[in-house]
């Protein structure tokens, strides 16, 4: 996952995130090394969590210093204080290969705000274990991977998706309603890479049919909820959720229908968000960094 | 629960609301009855629920007939139709009994929207377990009743909630952040005339502590619902639910200060469409002619 | 405009849509015709309005009589009480030419609608004054129409729009970030038939560069209207707004990118309740029946 | 505007705000001052500005050292870099003047949070040019002033208020839909210090009767505005503004009742990210740092 963007002698803006156990000082370590390196912080947010004792750090810095000068220069910082770290460049696109099933409302949203959007993603492939999508795909030149399951086939489709991660040197993988439960080992490699829309207001109407659920509840508004996805289904830490009201006259299919406009545009803020390096792990909370 | 109030030759403005299995003729029926007495509609809405067979009306109407005779007039229809049916005076305040804890939000955007917004409700009580609450009844005018509850007097409160009811006049209850739970027996007389607020975004984090729940779990939106109490705890038909953005920041106590906000606004959304008349039951959902 | 379908034996679901002047007896009237065809009402509202003294009505019907039978019963009654009326198949595919600059997003949106979500819209063409969306249009099938404007091919292009909309049997024509001004003697011709989104909270930032506008004037809302096209610009009857949260920390670019799912969703909501006939003219101000 | 309040031995919270050219620094050097007290940084956000070339800091750090102390260290660093800059106990209570004339919602609202909702304000008086509201204020224990304004009296009345900002030592003045307009004179002089509510969605409808206007217009959304009072009226720098949906049914009454709501809950929101020192200048615009 190395990129020479960046490594050059102009000016680079740069993004560095960041977590440690939460102790005086840190804010000014880490603006000292970028002040040494001549960095002008244009965006920097910084959060304690009382509750976990730890410390949250994104800022944004336009420096003429180079990816190896900055890490090498930031080393001793990130060694004294215990910190989880990532540098990367502001803008650049993250590898991605996102997971389908039949419905398309996700995919087609993703690939026009890649296209259209400037959001940092670069989508290297898409897999559907249909292949309804492949037109789709092939319109936004996305290579389509045709990948079944069934219950016989389901471990060798894992082995395919686990290479396909490997050769497209993929760094996100994004479940645009793939209905497919990816395996507790594969999440467990995956941790922290792979998002995912619940097309629920989480914890409501977790598992199957929720739209079904929530017309049968009664309830007056329908969400979605976009996490990391962890071994544990419909458990992993949130990063965003949104809402649409809706009435008694909506049949469960209207439901469905008003729900992919919440999916989409829940899902594509949480992938945004995560491309953009705003979303840190807080134990099974998130920071996001708006 | 008889009101003079139309009762005169001037015109008035009635509401009829109805529920009915559906069938062809039932619009033309009940607009012939209103057509004949030459009233003038002047907002109506249908709706045929295709999962339960039931047809619902509310209609607005301004008449000069007095309510013995509309009721005279409508009998037949309703009979034919096998109609459950009310008929009211538009902007008729309902007599209404708030019951409080300690948490005084509710209380005080009750009290404020029925002097200052018109809300068709008059509140002839209000009952708190704890009296802190007593000297903002006391502003607006109203009794307080201060009504302690412990295991051993949970019998004898009820009694004085049931004779209050019945020495008031009591139309409707509401459960202003009311911490007691209604028996089972109580909850089945008063069956369609209680409204309480749940501070969560149902069914979501039933029970007690919803907001260390949320805060726990990391949820984005934060919700409340208000419903109709039932023996079943936490089930009842939904009326009104609605949520608020909160995001990592936020440590417990801010997000039950937020969901104050929350909670008041879905209640008196609730109440007032109640009073309105705006509200029928369809099965364990509702049906909200807003 | 006549079509062939519902013009037969079994049950079709009709949709009504009526204005007239307020007075007695109308809902009676209608739902009477209705009644004597068996016709079932499936979803009713009405509306009188205080200020214009005109009356509403959108009735759906399920019923076995076909076209012919139901508006020759309906003629007597719109002739007595001055309808304005229009009976259409419930679903049935509006035909709709859709004009486009550069700007992807809201085309993207209607054909993504159309073909996935049963938008009740058949775009029979794209008309775009550039060239850049023709691929998209090719995509989804539909023909594109390149007709380039100038100041001197100002009028010739008006003529060719003119003979699609008559080649194509057009009935509705959306704008769709269509970034040249219609004359008046088109908008007039088309009155009522041309749905425009406007990128802006109209009456604010009204003419060009309103998110500059917003942005210099440092809103915390960004919104978006759709509204019908009349010759006085930016002020034809509004159907739908939207509004979007923004901060100090967007720039304007940043707000063209938020404006542009504001603007996508309140033009599909607006387009798809036109195809619906839940629209209604109540001189320039719209009744909107959802 | 001094205070004793954290001028002690224990650790106290403060809030430090600034702004300044932007240039590489500010925060390594604010962030070092703040380290050499053994400051414990809990809660920060940066914002450089593009359009402005001006970076604004908020900062919230647990120190032992008492104010003295901390100004005197900061006061090098403020100087070299040119800040404009406070320094405040988290939590302290702004002394607040609240202005009414006849409408109740706003006031209400704040007096309600003040005392239950810890918005950190301490009401010292409210001034009416209309008794209407003295009860309210006698019930939540505040001096109520009442002062009215007519053509003659005018400049004696805003002489009062000045006398009453200058004895009760006011911090902050809150425009609680008071009807009078203040002299451009008093403006100047309470620059920063006064919030106002407009009841609308601010550039649209300026002026008198926004909902009448908004009716005329037949929007579909109505909103409200908080911002600093300038001479140039309903142009100063907006700090918050929100939305309600209505629809064709709502006569100008409606809309003025259901924007209460958003005008109450808006100023509540201005009026509590002031106190909290949240809100910074930039030009005629606001950083708000949520």
């Amino acid at each position: 996952m190395t990129t020479s963007l960046g490594d050059r002698d102009a000016t680079t803006e740069w993004v560095l995130t960041l977590s440690c156990p939460d102790r005086p000082g840190i804010v000014h370590a880490v603006a000292g090394v970028l002040a040494d390196h001549d960095g002008n912080i244009t965006e920097s947010q910084q959060f304690g969590d009382p509750a976990s004792g730890l410390f949250f750090m994104r800022v944004q810095v336009e420096a003429r210093a180079g990816r190896a000068e900055l890490e090498a220069a930031l080393s001793p910082v990130t060694e004294q204080f215990g910190m989880t770290w990532e540098l990367d460049v502001v803008g650049r696109r993250l590898r991605t290969l996102v997971l389908v099933s039949k419905a398309p409302h996700c995919l087609v949203d993703l690939l026009y705000r890649e296209r259209y959007q400037d959001m940092p993603v670069d989508v290297v492939g898409v897999v559907g274990n249909h292949a309804d999508l492949a037109d789709m795909a092939a319109f936004y030149g996305k290579p389509f991977h045709h990948v079944p399951v069934t219950a016989a086939t389901k471990a060798a489709a894992e082995d395919r998706l686990r290479d396909l991660v490997a050769e497209l040197d993929v760094e996100l993988v994004v479940l645009a309603r793939y209905m497919q439960i990816l395996s507790d080992g594969l999440c467990r490699d995956l941790q922290g890479r792979v998002i995912n829309i619940h097309h629920s207001f989480l914890p409501s109407f977790k598992g199957a049919r929720p739209y079904a659920q929530a017309h049968d509840r009664g309830v007056k508004l329908i969400g979605a909820t976009s996490h990391y996805v962890t071994g544990d289904l419909d458990e992993g830490p949130i990063i965003e959720q949104d809402v649409e009201r809706v009435d008694h006259s909506r049949a469960v299919a209207d439901l469905v229908a008003l729900g992919e406009d919440v999916e989409r545009r829940t899902l594509a803020r949480a992938v945004r968000w995560h491309a953009e390096h705003r979303v840190l792990l807080d134990g099974h909370r998130t920071v996001v960094f708006r």
